[in-house]
């Protein structure tokens, strides 16, 4: 029956949702082994999977949990996933924007494994920031302040959890029904009414290509539709690093400067602004032009950055504590010339390797090391100016510098 | 790196030598895991392997173990290789007719497992009968008698074995590189100077198709000839099973009885001919027509069957006392018509299903049992006439005697 199973997806046929609850249940209850399920999980990356399976497979992820709702919290609840990024701290700027536009914000994010950082990490980065909040707090704080920010409380969609973590480690990442499943049944899980997902397409990022991407969308979209959740997806560039700053701490500190209107000319403002725009306008059913109106008018008065002031308070943060290491590392440039490239991917490296990232998820971070960046595409450097800084400690590894950016 | 090479497999690329190595290596090793390793087999089979993958797997298999070479015994050895069906006993019965042409006869075999019988455990049901000899005592044997039939004295390609068993249970048997690989590797490190393989195609086979099969058979003759060794093929039926005995007593006494001419008109006896014609040719470099002149010549003047009582009196068998369990159990028709079908997977699952093949490597298995056709394909029959006798233990399983016999 296992090795049925495998053969099938192996000759490119449609599993039933009998055989995929069989096989992934049974994976979950220790029948099926490991090297059975990477041999499916393959199977699928290369042969695809239909419609009917995908949904099948989204629907096992979502009843291996618990299921979340928020009815009693008034208003159009809306979550936004990213498929991750380097130097991504987006949803620290867009969560406080959209809580500030009157839309209750409950979001629940992981940590970071591999080149991109999670939020969660970032959050800790703040002295005293507490991710575990009950249910019950959560529903309070956002009655309250209209905004949460918080680790996983409840046991959403574990299934995925240990199916990730197996796809981890056997080059089953990139396959697009599995990442459609793998997002869609936690969002679903979490209970919100509304999704946005911004995918993420370049070097730093899970997708390579665009094409990759709209299927992505597309299929998002159709599992949406399934749940009667209304799925809207934003396709956005990760060749280039977001903003100037990569780190945990660094990226506290420039979401603040963002949501002071202190840095307004990065490609990490226009992504936020397209986001919260977007949330703003499904929170709220009125249309995009309005909802940019409205998230320009909170940033402009400072509501937006008081609201992140007011979250951090409320969940035990001290904004003033945040910190970056005393020790750094100048990079000079080698030549004059424009920068032409940076490159996400070799910045997410160079980041685990200063002691920002994990490598494996016993890893512990240094949320005051990381990379500041001086310049960006398109500006003219002198040799010998300083293109960005590093903040570093003892165990900082300082060799991967080369090839982040190219100059011409 | 381990994940990268599954990457860039998973995408259809091809592997360099170093990094088959490196993975195949590292799995013996432990550092590659059972979940890693069964990922790119699968990734193997659906994407396929270039020659050169190939040949540097074979090559990986090859080294992993000893090396074995025969050239102080005169003559061309040809060893021959059937990738197994259901009744099949062609070895028990050509290795005697090779033998008695003259021709040096080395064979290694295995035990059986899952439907397919293996020479070894046949061997065996020969009360007395040493599987095991020291390689000294097979050059002497040779030298003596011209023929020795044991099991595998020497570690050969112990790599193809753990990955075989990994094959097995992860749904990736079915892949022509890597049956190529794994049989090459074995039949070029145990010194066969020329190589004859019995491509099995139908219901009861590995290959399923004829398309397949000349894949396979291609791919051989071309591992054949980066390592000097002529390798010839033939593809053969086994939707139907060879001969009219299963079972491992039984068939031994249908060896006998094809050997002493009195089983002439089944497609056992054809096969058989037709293999033996082969190595003739091959071991004397004769035409096909004297080699089969040849064969023919030493199953009539009974030199064939003679050869075979030397060989199991040189290794402590005693033929006399090959016995079939007493209890037996009748199959009869239940209609009158003519036999369409005999299906050999079906007949090799009851074979299994009465004790006489193993489910598991640690199961046991009885000689005693098996399946006697009394009719076979294109035979008329009436209701109420026996089709097949069940040779049974208190053990036997006899329900899964459906979907054997088609009579129309």
């Amino acid at each position: 029956m296992i090795v049925d199973i495998i053969n099938k997806k192996r000759l490119g046929k449609e599993l039933s949702y009998r055989e995929l609850d069989y096989f992934f249940n049974g994976y979950l209850n220790g029948n099926i082994k490991d090297y059975q399920m990477s041999s499916l999980l393959m199977a699928i990356c290369i042969n695809g999977m239909t419609d009917e399976e995908i949904f099948a497979l989204t629907k096992i992820f979502i009843d291996s949990g618990d299921i979340l709702e928020f009815d009693d919290i008034p208003g159009i609840k809306v979550d936004k996933h990213s498929t991750g990024g380097i130097g991504d701290k987006t949803t620290l700027i867009i969560g406080p924007i959209v809580a500030a536009c009157g839309i209750p914000v409950i979001k629940m994010s992981g940590r970071g494994l591999g080149y991109t950082g999670g939020t969660i990490d970032k959050l800790e980065s703040i002295p005293g920031f507490k991710i575990k909040l009950t249910e019950n707090q959560i529903r309070k704080q956002v009655r309250e302040i209209g905004i949460a920010l918080t680790g996983q409380t409840a046991n959403l969609a574990p299934m995925d959890k240990v199916i990730y973590a197996l796809r981890d480690v056997t080059g089953t990442v990139s396959s697009i029904p599995l990442i459609a499943s793998s997002i869609m049944s936690k969002k679903i899980a979490s209970g919100a009414d509304k999704i946005l997902i911004d995918i993420k397409v370049g070097r730093g990022a899970l997708l390579s290509n665009r094409e990759d991407a709209k299927k992505l969308s597309e299929l998002m979209i159709k599992i949406g539709e399934v749940y009667h959740r209304e799925v809207r997806t934003i396709i956005s560039d990760m060749n280039t690093p977001l903003g100037y700053k990569v780190g945990n701490s660094l990226e506290v500190i420039e979401a603040v400067e963002v949501l002071r209107r202190k840095s307004v000319d990065s490609n990490l403002v226009d992504v936020c602004v397209e986001l919260a725009t977007e949330m703003v306008s499904m929170g709220k059913n009125i249309s995009k032009k309005e909802a940019l109106d409205l998230v320009n008018s909170v940033l402009d008065d400072g509501s937006a950055y008081k609201k992140f002031v007011e979250l951090v308070n409320a969940q035990g943060g001290d904004l003033t504590k945040v910190s970056v290491s005393k020790k750094v590392k100048r990079i000079k440039s080698t030549s004059n010339g424009v920068i032409k490239k940076i490159d996400a991917l070799e910045l997410g490296k160079l980041s685990v390797a200063l002691g920002a990232g994990r490598k494996s998820k016993e890893d512990k971070i240094d949320y005051t090391v990381g990379i500041k960046l001086h310049k960006h595409i398109g500006d003219e450097v002198k040799k010998g100016e300083v293109l960005a800084t590093l903040y570093i400690n003892d165990k900082s590894d300082c060799s991967e510098i080369n090839n982040i950016f190219d100059i011409k």
